[in-house]
This record gives C-alpha cells, sequence and structure tokens, in this order.
C-alpha cells in the first residue's frame, strides 16, 4: 500500500495528535511512524506522521484544515527533489553528493551544479550533470547573482545546496529560496564564524574541531542548525592538516542533513531546528 | 499540574494512538510527550506518554484497559526509585552511582551495597548508605545467592545494580529479579564475552574498547542491551592500560542506563530494547 | 630499576635528539619511552622521554645543560602532587576527583577545598579532607583572593584545580600560580564564552554540547587548551538539560586534563599545548 | 630540501634511539618528525623518522645496517603508491577512493579496477581508470584467483585494497600480496565476524555499529587491524538500516587506513598493529 508523509505544526493545546489520529483512522489509514513534540518555551507543536493505506490522502488534509484550522499542514510529495549545487573548487562534498544520487535511497537528484571557478567542470560533467561556469569576476554581487538565478530559473530546484560554496549570498537571493537552501560551513558553529575557521581553530589551539549544516537565513553563518560533527585534533596538526581533515566531516554532515531535510524530518522554529530522525 | 506516565504494549493494529489519546483527552489531560514504535519485524507497538492534569489517572488506566484490552498497560510509580547495589572491588562505578543519587534529577536512591570483599566497606559508609559483607568463601553458589537474597528481603528494592560485580549469578536468583537486574559488562558486547575482556582486546589488537550496560537474562553477557559506548586506544596501551581507560566509559554508561530504565524509558521485546529518550 | 622523566624545549637545530639519547646512553639509562615534536609555526623543539637504571639521574640533567645551553630542562618530580581545589556549589567534577585520589595511578592527591558557599561541605568531608569556606560576601575581589591566598598558603600546592568555581580571578591571583591552574570551561571553547554558555547553547540551537579544560592565564576562557569533548544534543534538550547532560563531560575531561598535566605531558607554547600521550 | 622516510624495527637494546639519530646528523640530515614506540610485551623496537638533507639518503641506510645490524631497516618509497582494487557491487567505498586519489595529498593512485560483476562499470569508467569483469562462474576458487592473479601480473600494484569485495580469498592468494592486501569488515570486528554482520547486529540489538579495516592474512576476517569507528544506532534502525548507515563509517575508516599505510605509518607485529600518526 502506498505511504503517505503529512506534516503539521501549531500552537499546542490539548487533544491534537486525538484529532490528528482520528482523521487518519476515519479515512482508514494505518499509522507507520509517528513523531510529536513541543516545544516547552514556546508552547508549538510539531507532528511528522507517516501513514499507509489504499485511497488517496487528500481527502484527509481537507479534514486536517477543517479539525485544526490554524495549524501548517502539508501532505510531502512523494519521490526524490530536485537539488541544484553551487560549488567554487573544492570536490569533496560534491563529489560526495554526486556519488550518493545514484543510491536509489538517497533523496536529492543533482539536476545541476553551478560554480564561480571552472575548477570542478570535469568532475561534474563525468557524472553527466550539467556544469554553469558563472565567473564572478568583472561583476558586483547582485549582478553575479542575477546570472546565477537566470540559469536557476531553467531548473526550478526544490533546494539548494552550498557544498563550499566560497562567497556570500546578498539578502535578496536567500529570499527567493526562503528556508531552501543548505549550507555546509567548515567550523563547529558559531566557534569560528566568517573567513579561515581553520586557521582561526589553530590559532586558538583547540583539540576538536567540526562541521555544521544549516539553512541558510540572512547571512551564510547564523541559520538554523541542521546537523554538527567533529574530530579531534592534536598539536601536531598545522592549519592545513585541520581543513584536510576536516573534509570527511564536512561531506558526511552535509550529505545528513540534505537528507533529512529532503526527507521532510526537519522543521524550523525561530532559528532553532526540530528534527524527527 | 501534577504529571503522570503511561506505558503501553500490544501487537500493532489500526487506532492505536486515537484510542489511547482519546481516553486521555476525554479525561481532560494534556498530553506533555508522547512516544510510539511499531517494530516491524513483529508489529508490536509500543507507547509512553507523559500527560499532565488536575484528576488521579487511575480511571485512565481502567477506560484503556477497556479500550485495548489485550494490551499491557502501566502506569509508572513517581518519585525516586530504590536500588541495592552489588559490587566486589573496583570503585569507580559504584562510587559515580552513590555521588549521582544526591542529585535530586537522578531517579534512584542506592539502599544499601552488597559485596563479596571488604573494600568497598569505607567507600560506602562515608555515604551512609549501609554496606553488607557476604563473603562467598566457603560456599557454594547457590548458599552465597541465599545469603545475599535474605539481605535483599529486607530492602525489596525495585531494581537491582551490578556495578562491578565479577560474579556469575545463577538463573534462579536471576529468575527472582525479572528484567531487574542491570549489569555493566566492560567490553563492547558481543565483542568479548567472558572473562578479561580488556586482555582479549588487547590480544586482539583493537582500536576501540567499550562498555556496555544491560538487563541480566539467563546470563551475565547476554541480556537485552540498554547502552554501549567506546573509546578510542592505541598500540601504547596495555591490557591494564584499556581497563583504566575504559573506567569512565563503564561509569558513564551504567549511570545512563539505569536512568533510562528508572525512567520507564525502556521496553524489552524479544532480547532487544525499545528505548524513548 | 627506578624510572625518571625529563622534559626537554628549545629552539630546534640539527642533533638535539642524538645529544640527548647521547647522554641517557653514556649515563647507561635505557628509555622507555620518548616523544619529541617541533613546531613548525616557531621550529621550536619539545621533548619528554622517561628512562630507567640504576644511577640517579641528576647528573644527567648536568651533562644535558652543558650540551644544550639555550634549552629549558627538567626532571619531574615523582609521585603524586598536591593540588588545591576552588569550587562553588557544583559537586560533579569536586565529587569525581574526590574519588579518583583513591586510584594510585590518579597523580593527584587534594589537599582541601575551598568554597565561596558551604554546599559541599559535608561532601568534601565525609572524604577527609579539608574544607575551608570563605564568602565572598561583603568583600571585594582582591580581599576575597587575599583571604584565599591565605589559605593556599599553608597547603603550598603544586596546582590549583577549578572544579565548577564559578567566579572570575583577578590577574593578580593568576599571577601567583602562573601555568598551575586548570579550569573546566562548561561549553566547547571558544564557542560560548562567558556566562550561561548552556542557555547560548540552547538559543543558538546547536546539535553538539562540549567542555573545555585549560590552563588559566589573564582570564577564565582563553588560556591554552588541554583537552575538549563534546555529546550530541537534539532539538528536546532545554538549555537546563544540556547543563544536566554537560556535567559528564565537564568531570572526565577536568580529570583527564589534570592527569595530562600532573604526568608531565603538557608544554604551552604561545597559546597553544603540545601534549604527549 | 627532500624528505626521506625511514622504518627501522628491531629487538629493544640501550642506545637505539643515539645510534640512529647519530647516523643522520653525521650525513648532515636533520630530523623533521620521529615516532619510536617498544612494545613492552615483546621489547620490540619501533622507529618511523622523516628527515630532510641535501645528500641521497642511501648511504644512511648502509650506515645504520652496520650499526644494527639485526634491524629490519628501510627507506620508503617516494610518491604515490600504485593500488589496485576488487569490488562486488557497492559503489560507496570505491567511488569514495576514485574521488580522493585526484587529491594531491592523497598516497594511492588506483591503477585498476577487477570486480565479479559489471555493476560498478560504469562508475569506474567515468573516472578513466581500467574496470576488469573477471565473473566467478563456472570457475572454482582457485581458478576465478588464478584469472585475478593474470590481471593483477599486468599492473604489478604495491598494494590491493577489498573496498567491499565480498568474496574469500585462499591463502594462496593472500601469500602473493604478504601484508599488501587492506580490507574493509563492516562490523566492528570481532563482534560480527562473517556473513551478514548487520543482520547479526540488529539480532543483538546493539546501540552501536562499526566498521573495521585491516590487513589481510590467512582469512577474512582476523588480521592485523588498522583502523575502526563507530557509530550509534537505535531500537528503530533495521539490519538493512544499518548496513546503509554503516556505509559512511566503511568509506572513511577504508580510506583512512590506506593512507596509513601508504603513508608508511603501519608496522605489523605480533597479528597487532603499531600505528604512528
Amino acid at each position: 500500500m502506498p505511504t503517505h508523509l503529512l506534516r503539521i505544526d501549531c500552537p499546542d493545546e490539548p487533544g491534537l495528535v486525538y484529532r490528528v489520529t482520528g482523521v487518519l483512522f476515519h479515512h482508514g489509514f494505518n499509522i507507520i511512524s509517528n513523531h510529536e513534540f513541543v516545544d516547552p518555551a514556546t508552547q508549538h507543536f510539531f507532528m511528522r506522521t507517516a501513514f499507509a493505506g489504499a485511497t488517496a490522502p487528500a481527502a484527509v488534509v481537507d479534514d486536517l484544515r477543517q479539525a485544526i484550522p490554524h495549524a501548517a499542514i502539508r501532505l510531502a510529495p512523494t519521490g526524490k527533489r530536485s537539488v541544484v549545487a553551487l560549488v567554487t573548487k573544492e570536490a569533496h562534498c560534491l563529489g560526495d553528493l554526486l556519488l550518493r544520487q545514484a543510491d536509489a535511497d538517497f533523496p536529492a537528484r543533482i539536476e545541476a551544479v553551478i560554480s564561480n571557478y571552472q575548477t570542478l567542470a570535469p568532475l561534474v560533467e563525468q557524472f553527466g550533470v550539467p556544469f554553469h561556469y558563472i565567473s564572478h569576476q568583472d561583476l558586483d554581487r547582485p549582478e553575479h547573482e542575477r546570472a546565477i538565478v537566470h540559469v536557476l530559473e531553467d531548473y526550478q530546484p526544490d533546494y539548494l545546496v552550498l557544498a563550499k560554496y566560497m562567497r556570500i549570498l546578498t539578502p535578496e537571493f536567500v529570499a527567493r529560496y526562503p528556508h531552501q537552501i543548505v549550507n555546509i560551513h567548515h567550523s563547529f558553529l558559531p566557534a569560528f564564524v566568517g573567513a579561515r575557521p581553520y586557521q582561526q581553530a589553530f590559532e586558538r589551539g583547540v583539540k576538536i574541531i567540526g562541521a555544521t549544516a544549516h539553512i541558510v537565513t540572512d547571512d551564510l553563518d547564523t541559520g538554523p542548525i541542521i546537523a554538527q560533527d567533529v574530530l579531534p585534533v592534536t598539536h601536531s596538526y598545522t592549519a592545513a592538516n585541520m581543513a584536510h581533515a576536516g573534509r570527511d566531516v564536512e561531506k558526511i554532515i552535509l550529505a545528513k542533513a540534505l537528507r533529512l531535510i529532503l526527507e521532510e524530518r526537519v522543521f524550523i522554529h525561530e532559528n532553532r531546528t526540530i528534527i524527527f530522525e
């Protein structure tokens, strides 16, 4: 029987789970998995339900909208979601995503890659994915972004992934893709915000470095965090060694974050994320 | 408003969450947190619900027993649970538990400590906890266990914790405390079952060692696992170094497992555990 | 045969290891373990050598001072080192140290505990360790610190450990104990410097929290880092839950850092540490 | 100035480091990094020295062989080492190695890939690497291995990497490549030896799964371990979910182990490894 996925969030009140599960039960659906959370700080309710049944799920959404009028209710689309990657020169995150998309279980399909350098064109093209070189030279930031948007309009992707894209995006660009841009920041945020985080980490003499995947909001480093991981380093690591070692964490965490978002496991609430794994 | 905790498990069928939340709603309770899981292999349903309200929760249980007759339904007791610790000579796990019980948030109260050696008597007594020395010398195993049971009958503890108790328990003893004995095994089970796991780990040249906290069933090393953790080791660790380094993991994992059980977060199902954290 | 420990650091030049090992060889000592490191940024050389032999090691130091006149050379003292702990109200780090010092392998002997609250007096006294209550009420910071120094002068400890001591030390106090004060900071430095790091971590929505043990230099949060560790958290953790979960990491990392320092494994160089484990 | 790498191992005796560093000093070389270890169980000495200087290093080896006649002394070759990968059907480990070899810092050059299935041919060929399909159908094990050896003789690789090669190798095959075959075993050895380790892990209800990279000796699962890592799992993971999650650990650990071996950081001693990181 086909499986469907429902996301609901609204201010908490008694009986929400009862009402949602009642609608599903009366339509003859069986719940496969159910996650709920009430944020204690704001008394906001979040629910993600996977359910199966023979009938079409649209009527469920209609009934739920009647039962809980103030809720945000969404039936998730099925199948792979389309993603365009923005990159600069580093191959490790992008290569990892290109490999993973061949996996039937990975929820992303990389439609195209856009870069301000030509470095990664051979890698991308060997995977049969279109590569768009859009240099930022001789362009101001809005002009460069307009050129990128022009390409993006051909693809209409569900999400953008910044796979080590080393340029800052304008608020105007970000506003076009609200909560649809995932970035990997090469540090354990908020430890080393900004440029050259590994150099900063080396100078501070830390014993652990990390990476942070997050939703891009108004600037590159402060959006809601989806996933983080770390690895130990020692005094024998130079800043370059740290950057090198950090690559493995960066690629794993970016892929994990992309998977969580595309599988509709991430809710965003007041610059924090609720994640149902 | 007082908070209550309900545990339910039964074969899965449509409408279970709907029925449970319906009973809670109609009695005027508000759900604070809700965890559900359906084991895909056996189609068994598990639910743990914390709920708050002004009325007594006993009527909820009665109504639930009518609504889901075949389910195991249990209202969890409130407050700290009583625990007796069995130990041999090593102080690290026991000392850690004795320290933690002073914490209002820790759900265990160590009623007494029983040991087959006198080594730890001063430590236990400085915490004001009764220490019972029951040597195994000149006793066969059933005789020794009878002496232990004799002491335990005075305390009627909710749980026993084997905090580095280095003797094997008979099936008869274990059967007296079904799913009520927690053990810490000083290896990453099932890697090095049996005696001297650190010596085994050293000889195998592993790069990671670990510890496993589990429910004791018929023998010391094969019961349902509650928690495990590991730490990296190198070629420079002797078996003794590994044992020493392992102590930190052992004490943290044993305390974590005890907390999970006493907070009613652990369901046992076919030698596996379902844990709602 | 008795074992000795030698620490050497100096600007790097060819032949340093050759000269050191030559002196040891000619005095009939056998090297048990040897660690060397040359910092690539500053070309500074660090060496820690454990060696064994029947004769007294003092002549080795004399010969080394002749062979490498510009080096800092130090023969480490043997046996446990004396430590005084400063605490406020939280028991977990202090309790852990008090338990560990009974272990023959732990290199610290807690001579006394000083606190600005009486909260931990019973715990400390049950371990037979003197507890000094020095309230900061009605005293300005220098006055309070003078009262602490007055007590410390009776003990003349090798090191001070700040085991969740929640007051800022003046530069004058820190200057009295150069590189002899170890602090546990309850965050993954430099992520959440200052007060209430768990509240900061919660508001930022991080998925990992941590703790940092470091040498205290001019202020509480920027000295050379000795050890760090982390643990994962989720959206379901409040700031209070994070603080609670962080305790286990804090106590393990503080004890680890203290061990590393007392075993003479830590060199400090330009606000970074070189650590020979 | 060019850098060289020297590996020495021999029974321990006084003065070894002194003699080695003396030879380097007298030839005008400067030591860049130095690692030594004496195995306490067997009193065997291991040393890895990177040194730089203007002259050729061959004379150093001659002098060392005179100074320490019983030692195994080896000057490591420079540049990337040639590797042939054996695979079956899974892409994740192989894809990761193919991506990494483009990195100037990665010490392996994948010369060719051999598989008993055609599944991975397109992936390999898009990287411009020769793919050899050698089916095992209608061949007994020695016949199949002879066909593989026939291809390997064309490449004369320094090492073989089993990147999820799901067939058991005969002792005769392994004996051709002594200590030159690296395998990734998809479990935390020795926890789940043999077939279907994730199914075994699921049935045992473990909370942590892992992967082990090791040198292949007489059978696939018992050779000296180079690297291991783990990841947490919960009751909600099926055996298939575990296998999926395990892929990230497998690929990272296999690449790490290959790097350690090719950078000449691994000594093998009595089925254990000494690793100088």
